[in-house]
């Protein structure tokens, strides 16, 4: 069944949503993204994320004048066409365009492309990977340097799936300087001793939505945490990992590099963190 | 005037040209791009272009099984179309679309999307910069690591020219580690008692077609050519500077992060080639 998507102002059939083959998201990478959780038909963490495309709109001198509230209603017109109970709305503005490419911003003034879409994907939490847990492989870090700002420059994120793919693992870790930055698409952490240990916030990895929440929730459950970068040869001796995403929320990680973590399977931190947040999302989806 | 432009075997308005959102293009930055420069409504450099379009190809795994001699006849029937004489033809090939968006590659026979369209740029030859030279600052290279690799996550080139625009100036360099690694469109050289001193081939600079022309030529004219990475202190004290690219051939620089080159005029060497350049890439046109 074909969806309803939303593109600059109008609800049309996804065959119908096109982009100028001059558009800066098509010829230069030129637009920000955000993905929203939805759970039981509401969307979960909905103002992290609108804050954080504001910031990242802002930080690239985008324009674009749609308020929070406009937002929320496209948003919820979306889940409501395309009756999705458990899935994602995925969002992007582009710089959009004046006519024709060029390395110089179009004028002010000019509208920006602006791109909403559901995706409905039952069995999020149910997803029988969170019961055993993943496996990933380490590459290089070779993106830009400012993953803080939510970009569709996602080239080498896919590259690092595929790459994961063909090693026959679940996804790949993105290793910087001798440290593990971040997932190809979500933040990492490793638990020792107890302590959570995750990379601290920096222009080097994406200021997760969900790893703010889980942070949060674990510190509220006691836990202790460390914020510093920490390398594969300790994820390797450590008790047990996991990532957070917002559309995985937190999953278990069992193996890095062919090295099989604790007992192979998901350890109490991770399981306990995602029963957690699985269950206050829900409480506050909206 | 409006463009007739190429996509995907169809010749039409650039009005009604429009790719998919879903288009992984324009949501993953995952497409390659070439621009082949038309002189006298002739093309330069094409082989080139096109030799380097298939390795970018090659590199990210994108399939597309047009063959040169049929790139060569859409490039010729749209210069005749749109009447250019001097100015320059884009290509750009993206990885296309399974009909949403998913890091992973589409499955094997998803068709790419391939666009041309021309830019009708009058004055190349003569422009007036040319004569008087143009000022650069630098920033930090924040770009990924796979600029070999001639993709359409320019988002950052972009920023770097809209900061040299705002700094009053013309273009940017690229500094990664202390060298200066290439323009933000361009390959950059110094030339100090005659010598011309440019980075060495590498993952970290486009390999310039422009770039390997001229320096073949430079050799030709007995110059001398040190290949390899130089600094902003050494480019401030050099004799001159100047910058290649498929459509500003050979550029003069004058001012460097606000110091100005000897007597602040295109110098000796770079006009020499600039004059080379053009003479042989009007010949060669095909």
């Amino acid at each position: 069944m074909s969806r309803t998507i939303y593109l600059n102002g109008t609800y049309m059939p996804e065959e119908e949503a096109t982009v100028s083959i001059f558009d800066r998201g098509f010829v230069m990478g030129d637009a920000v993204y955000e993905v929203t959780c939805v759970l039981d038909g509401k969307l979960t963490e909905f103002d992290g994320h609108m804050a954080r495309l504001e910031r990242s709109l802002k930080e690239l001198e985008i324009v674009c004048d749609i308020t929070r509230e406009e937002w929320l209603e496209i948003h919820r017109k979306l889940i409501e066409l395309n009756g999705v109970e458990e899935g994602g709305v995925y969002l992007q503005v582009s710089r959009g365009t004046a006519g024709d490419r060029d390395f110089h911003y179009p004028p002010a003034g000019t509208p920006p492309t602006v791109v909403l879409y559901t995706q409905s994907k039952p069995g999020l939490v149910n997803d029988p990977k969170a019961d055993k847990g993943i496996k990933v492989i380490s590459v290089p870090d070779l993106r830009w340097h400012r993953r803080d700002i939510k970009t569709v420059q996602l080239l080498y994120a896919s590259m690092a799936k595929m790459a994961a793919e063909k090693a026959g693992k679940d996804d790949a870790w993105f290793v910087e300087d001798g440290y593990v930055t971040e997932g190809s698409s979500n933040n990492c952490y490793i638990v020792k001793g107890g302590k959570i240990i995750t990379r601290d916030l920096s222009h080097d990895i994406l200021h997760g939505i969900t790893r703010g929440s889980v942070l949060k929730m674990a510190k509220e459950a006691q836990m202790e945490i460390e914020e510093r970068p920490f390398t594969i040869d300790e994820a390797q001796a450590a008790d047990e990992a996991f990532y957070t995403s917002a559309s995985a929320f937190v999953m278990p990680i069992v193996e890095v590099d062919g090295v099989v973590l604790g007992d192979g399977k998901p350890g109490p931190v991770s399981k306990r963190l995602r029963e957690i947040y699985i269950d206050e999302s829900r409480k506050s989806a909206i």
